[in-house]
């Protein structure tokens, strides 16, 4: 293995430890060595890696977007719509996904700054819902800035209330709801009904992006 | 000051002190002890009213929802709109609510049941738009429990991207947004131009319930 492979797996051992351990204790509560301990790396490794608690914790958060781009689609509307619901699945399959959502909302993480998640995905969204301005798909009075970010929003809502309620059992019905009364503000009637905003939707991206990775890169299939 | 009065007062000194060391230290890390040290009441007394650090945080958690009902309009949809305003109005004002709102989005308080509020906001939710509905005010397709889950889900999130990214002081403005969004896939057009969701419907209903409490109850006037 070259260092440098070895130097990414390292990084993503101590990213997943320092995953766990703030959403078991919280973000005020965790200490670097509770991360150590999990991680099981040296101390000169995790240092040299992430300097701080924040530098760890800003690490957990930006990985919630590392999937991105999605597969491209001839209405923007459902790229917008894609990037939604694959966020829900990975945030139903995926700790590392679930605990940068949860530090994101952690409201006693008083020394951190959260705002990194919201900004990047309202900036996805704005980007996206431009590119559909562009296309037609959008009614006129629409500014993008605004839905990008009602979405946004309203989404860390939805996925927290799914939490509290079902444990997540029934977030995709929930991101499905949420679209069904946001997109008719939002788009065009006359594409409204091609848009898929089935519950399956996220699963069915993510296979998607799977198959995609393994024709990029064939020595990744096992 | 009758025995009764005393008993409400010190309730709610001890409830106040909860909800400030909830909000600083968390649901998890906060002890009885610091709540007593806070509310400078004795140990008794604290006890008699709350039994448990659940207790406590269950006080704080209800005293979200103690304004309402809000006052009657001609349009049910118009007091769905201003229970939404108004909460987010004492969000913004209220220490109290302010705790009760974090606490329902506490994920690190595992063993609390933060299920109340968000089955409370719903019920109120559906309540209102049910009379909506009777009165023709809704679109054919809502259903209300549906529509009202939708919304509560999504203020969660819209009040804490908007603490994270600016501490509040864009809650009105993103209320307002919300609802922009939301009421075109709910309501009527017809009455649509009626309803008002300006950023200052939360301070306005807030100082009608100030008169008509202070004429219910003139000996609260001091």
């Amino acid at each position: 293995m070259a260092k440098q492979d070895r130097g990414i797996r390292t990084r993503q051992t101590i990213l997943s430890a320092a995953a766990r351990v703030f959403e078991t204790r919280g973000y005020q509560a965790a200490t670097i060595n509770e991360v150590l301990t999990e991680a099981q790396v040296t101390k000169g490794a995790l240092y040299f890696h992430f300097p701080s608690k924040e530098h760890l914790a800003q690490g957990v958060l930006s990985e919630q977007d590392q999937w991105l781009p999605i597969p491209e689609r001839p209405y923007k509307v459902q790229e917008f719509v894609d990037a939604t619901f694959l966020h829900a699945h990975r945030l139903r399959t995926d700790p590392m996904v679930r605990a940068g959502v949860r530090l994101s909302l952690d409201q006693h993480a008083m020394d951190l700054d959260r705002s990194g998640p919201f900004l990047r995905w309202t900036e996805i969204g704005v980007e996206l819902l431009e590119q559909a301005r562009s296309q037609g798909e959008l009614l006129p009075h629409v500014v993008p800035a605004e839905t990008a970010d009602v979405l946004v929003g309203a989404f860390a809502g939805i996925q927290a209330m799914s939490q509290t309620l079902t444990d997540y059992q029934d977030l995709m019905l929930r991101t499905n709801r949420l679209m069904r009364h946001l997109l008719p503000s939002v788009v065009v009637p006359s594409i409204l009904l091609s848009i898929d905003v089935s519950e399956g939707r996220g699963a069915a991206v993510h296979a998607e992006l799977l198959r995609q990775g393994q024709n990029h890169h064939p020595e990744n299939v096992s």
